[in-house]
């Protein structure tokens, strides 16, 4: 492509990381994110800083399959090498998975219209390899009961008490939650949370609320009813980060 | 048992860790050992300092499956309590999987009768899940040279081609390989060593050579006679230590 010679073009990236071996998506004081890591590969590679903007932040131990960024940059050559030139200088643990041209009015953030997360739960304790990427629970879950809950909390409602916002905040907390879902096989519990928009710690509240319910501490119907509440209620564990995964961003 | 409640018992513990989240089995100086963290937490469980003896060190980046460590200690209440007391305590990355009272002649170290490690090959790019648990190799591999590769190296040899050992040893370097074998599973290739013992790195460079093999650098035979060469041969590769895993110590 000849525009992509000499003038600034704007890329869209998908990559993948171990949230594990990074504090975060966005750069901490004296810690390193995936984002200062993909940066660093970038200036290695171009010369130049470059900033990369992605469809989100995730938090720190969080995990991504796919996660979406831009950048602007001249490459005189092409996308399959500019994979390959990055590719050897990112660490362990996070990846760049494809890389193309867009348009220049396409962002990783604004343009997205859909995320889908899922989280893993192991029922038992975890071998020290797999403890990092889910959330063990010793106690029985009762499954029935997660999934009614999921069916109540499916849809479009205010998802207030299930976030962690400051109280400020004045954007709407109407969220439409097209897809909770769990999904089971042999000890590993699997929850697909698909929605338009997140709001702060959503997801991982979420699964705590199903959690809630499947240990029994309340009923499906007990755990719906929060939906009204507005506030956070203290019965609500946030599901620890390790256990969620950025699966798909969605755009048009 | 009473002679548990009041006096010194020796205890043998199994334990597996992810070589990725320590600096290798012993402590080194502002790194922590997988020995520190469980020793930390035996003081935090017992009050005093415990002093762990394992089977063999593993280098930074091995994984365990099943190593085993013994200590002396005075615990009143049963090992399965001690055993729970341990595991709150531990960090991620390592848990004990099991605890017994044994004989006071019994040593991690000099009561094994042989070790098995595993070495996890990719065969490709692993994604950022896996990378720290396997060697990913791009290049083509020819599997029925490594196979070949693996029947000459099998047996009791001098191994000191295969080691990076110190020119001064002055102990023997024939060791009884009594297993070296190739398991495929699609992309994922699975290096099976048993020995009753195994000099340093020697597991490690083992790899290397079938994958010398694999990639059509020397044929099987030319491999094999680096047996006799007695020194390191440049062309050998150690793999690297992120593929090993201790998998079982045997003791009679």
């Amino acid at each position: 492509m000849t525009r992509a010679r000499k003038s600034v073009v704007r890329r869209k990236a998908i990559c993948a990381y171990d949230g594990s071996r990074f504090n975060g998506w966005q750069s901490q004081i004296n810690a390193i994110g995936v984002q200062d890591a993909i940066e660093a590969a970038l200036e290695a590679v171009l010369g130049v800083k470059i900033r990369i903007h992605g469809s989100g932040r995730t938090d720190t131990g969080v995990h991504a399959l796919a996660q979406v960024f831009h950048f602007d940059a001249v490459w005189p050559h092409t996308a399959a090498q500019l994979l390959a030139a990055l590719s050897t200088r990112l660490p362990h643990g996070v990846q760049i998975k494809s890389l193309q041209c867009v348009k220049g009015d396409f962002h990783a953030r604004f343009s997205a219209t859909a995320k889908r997360y899922h989280y893993r739960l192991f029922l038992g304790r975890a071998d020290p390899f797999e403890e990092a990427y889910c959330w063990s629970i010793s106690r029985p879950l009762n499954l029935h009961a997660m999934r009614q809950t999921a069916a109540l909390l499916e849809g479009r409602h205010d998802f207030a008490a299930f976030s962690a916002l400051n109280g400020d905040e004045k954007e709407t907390t109407v969220r439409h939650l097209r897809r909770l879902e769990l999904k089971v096989r042999g000890r590993r519990l699997r929850v697909v949370l698909e929605a338009e928009g997140f709001l702060y710690k959503m997801a991982r509240r979420l699964v705590g609320a199903l959690v809630v319910a499947g240990l029994g501490k309340m009923t499906p119907t007990e755990v719906a009813a929060l939906l009204e509440s507005k506030d956070r209620p203290a019965v609500l564990e946030t599901a620890p980060a390790q256990g969620l995964f950025l699966e798909r961003v969605f755009y048009r």
